[in-house]
């Protein structure tokens, strides 16, 4: 029989998909990857992707595995040779179990986040996890790239949210570490390792969650200040009056919010003129245990604080859960507002709190010295040091003349972020896309261990070989 | 030159130890384990470090990194073939760096844990890690083990705490990553790696540490209840009502208070007799964002709520800050009374919250068919899932008759623990206390990853050989 006879026999002839049907699976969504395959496979069960593993380490066939296809750094697209597979996980969608006593759930990979929000969510519980692309992206993704988005702050990422894991290893077996405990000091730390590895050191195929129990209410907030130091001050404030209720601290530069109200005229923001123009606005979200009146309240207290203190100018507190939406509406818009205008080149980066304001001040001005009429597109969840800093196409730039010095912005920025002592992939990964610059700006250490993980976890390659790091010489 | 001669070069004459200065090195606190070494030695600096692993390594000496010497598995002792060094990081104990706009700070692994909790105090911030051993344990041997403690409902274990890492590979390499980022999503989860792995894949040096703002309050309650069923119903309560203020929630055996209110008669239970005999006791605890009157307000509110539900007979909320302190006083005089009514084979264990109520009343019901007349030591944090369940010499029984029966209490105890999904080690580790149980009730491919990874980052076995893991065939 042929590999692709064995394959077919393992997951049935239905679900190993050439031609058209393979197509969505072969470019990222944000069309900047495209590779090929000898196929893609949709196995049905943790039997049906071990068996599939064992057929290509057999074949010395490489695995691409794919959830909901919406990474952004290329990690789940195959490379141009047309050797690989790709494995797709979506049809493992199952809620296995939902132990609400535990405040836990054995969720299958191929589950997309929202349907765990709603699984959760029946069960009178919370899963806080929450992205963009919550619709279409999967646990397994979400795992795989340790997922981040905009309630961290007090949740913590994907690895925070994850008690156990199932995963298949390169060799083909399955560990079963389905783990309902919050507490497991009986060796090394294997969960945390798969968790973020993007599917290089083997395929995640469920997952226990962590479950919360759901906030009486949650209440918004945004403030309008003159500086980013303001905001700095603002989160340590913030912080300190709210305690773990405090779920989001977001900041936008002014310009952001501009771009929004003029790309979607029917959202404004609460604030007369001079507030509303001015250079940075941060949004709160509070989630209380007691009531919304409580929560305002206190938004109104803490805030009423920080009103007195220099650089805040106006707080506009949401008085209804329609408000609190309009104003995450806002918040959410950014990226769709920004998109209408033109390619950007992005970064997704972290920074010490306590080095944020020199940092954005030193690279703006940097680059405008390098780059002279660029725009800067700033925002980002500051409460876990973590802006999507993002270079845009300003007076004297195309769209195709930006992206032409992308290498270069890229670089400068990168740089910056290393010299702050940041990471230049907070929440998104690194896929293909950055898998250069961590040869650059990584510990040189650190990146020796990763190549030695790689190396004994999947000695023959096979697992979605050339992402994060570049098959070692 | 002799290998001591070289260490000597190294660290210097007044840091290498032998004979009765070593001594104290070579047996754990509880007097379980005792070893040989040839020589103990004192780095006073990360460079110290990385030369005497590198010396180590040339000569193939096994090393035995060691903090306070307050490990509870052995983990910290060298067996008795005197060919190890014990390298004590109690020389390194700086704090390197305080940030606290960032919430964060870089200390050295022989940091006293209580150093590390004032110099966040001074900064007018919170480390929330707290241990019984917390005069005397080190950061280092709190990373080493991923201690828990008291606090870990709300803040998490010690990896939830950790930010960045300084470590010493087994090949005398520095990693250098100390990193004071919530979020970093370059590559594999080094960190988590090191975390826990007790000294077996290299030697953590320096941290840096999460620090979090300090509480306007904390207050406590104590409740008496007819069941553990109760207890775990309580739990859900309380996570619901009071959300992430909820910092503590202990289950105590009514038999455990008792011991304590006989070996210590100046505290007392603040019930009646009917409600301080009943069966089970959890003391709760809040750190509120307002005011002690606002924590003390929630409580009242909640538990007079629960004070309606089945099995719950009782509750006292501390009205003052030495009331509070004499709850918990109840609480951390369990382990001395138990030591002062003789020794006991103990458990740290845990357990779906979900099953806990059966899994207790299943094996206390086992222990007494196997071992008539045994005594349950039954306390922990249930918050967690994590009991310590031990069992001491009741009727009919002596200490020596009892401890004879260890191996086969073990074995009983963890076949259960096994059953109901739990963890045979949830905060204490591995060490040499339970390698044995760790073959016995690992999942095989997990315990073979753990070899491939110990292989692959100590191909010379010399990092604290024989913990952990029993040598590989």
């Amino acid at each position: 029989m042929s590999f692709l006879d064995n394959l077919r026999a393992i997951v049935g002839d239905t679900h190993v998909w050439a031609g058209a049907d393979a197509a969505p699976y072969l470019t990222d969504w944000r069309e900047r990857y495209s590779g090929r395959a000898q196929a893609v496979v949709g196995p049905g069960s943790t039997d049906e992707v071990a068996a599939v593993v064992r057929l290509c380490a057999a074949a010395g066939v490489p695995i691409v595995p794919q959830g909901g296809n919406t990474g952004l750094c290329g990690g789940a697209t195959p490379d141009d040779s047309g050797r690989a597979i790709v494995l797709s996980l979506r049809r493992m969608n199952r809620i296995r179990a939902v132990d609400p006593r535990n405040d836990s759930m054995d969720v299958e990979a191929g589950c997309a986040l929202q349907a765990v929000q709603e699984a959760a969510r029946e069960a009178g519980r919370l899963f806080p996890l929450s992205l963009g692309s919550e619709g279409s992206c999967t646990i397994g993704g979400n795992l795989a790239t340790n997922a981040g988005g905009t309630q961290v702050l007090r949740y913590g990422t994907m690895r925070e949210l994850a008690l156990g894991l199932e995963v298949v290893t390169a060799s083909g077996d399955i560990w079963r570490g389905l783990r309902g405990l919050r507490k497991d000091n009986t060796g090394y730390d294997l969960r945390d390792l798969f968790i973020g590895s993007e599917g290089t050191l083997g395929i995640i195929t469920a997952a226990t969650l962590k479950l919360y129990p759901r906030p009486a209410a949650t209440c918004t907030a945004l403030v309008a200040l003159t500086s980013i130091d303001a905001a700095v001050a603002l989160l340590s404030l913030a912080r300190r009056g709210f305690g773990a209720s405090l779920t989001a601290f977001e900041l936008m530069a002014g310009d952001c919010l501009a771009a929004v109200v003029r790309t979607f005229p029917e959202q404004r923001l609460p604030f007369d003129a001079g507030a509303a123009t001015l250079p940075w606005h941060v949004l709160l979200e509070l989630s209380d245990s007691e009531s919304e009146a409580h929560a305002r309240d206190r938004l109104e207290t803490v805030l009423g604080e920080a009103v007195a203190s220099d650089g805040v100018r106006d707080v506009a507190i949401a008085s209804s859960v329609a408000q609190s939406r309009a104003l995450w509406h806002l918040r959410e818009s950014i990226p769709l507002a920004e998109k209408a205008a033109g390619k950007a080149v992005k970064h997704d980066i972290s920074i010490p709190v306590s080095h944020m304001a020199d940092f954005v001040r030193d690279t703006n001005e940097a680059l405008q010295q390098a780059f002279p009429g660029v725009r800067h597109v700033i925002f980002g969840h500051l409460g876990d040091g973590n802006l999507h800093y993002n270079v845009a196409p300003g007076a004297g730039w195309s769209e195709a003349s930006l992206l032409a010095r992308q290498d270069a912005i890229f670089e400068l920025v990168h740089t910056h972020v290393s010299r702050a002592g940041g990471s230049i992939s907070a929440e998104h990964g690194v896929g293909q896309l950055k898998r250069e610059a961590l040869v650059r700006f990584k510990d040189p250490v650190e990146l020796a261990m990763m190549h030695t993980l790689k190396r004994a976890l999947d000695p023959h390659g096979i697992m979605n070989p050339g992402k994060v790091l570049i098959a070692h010489p």
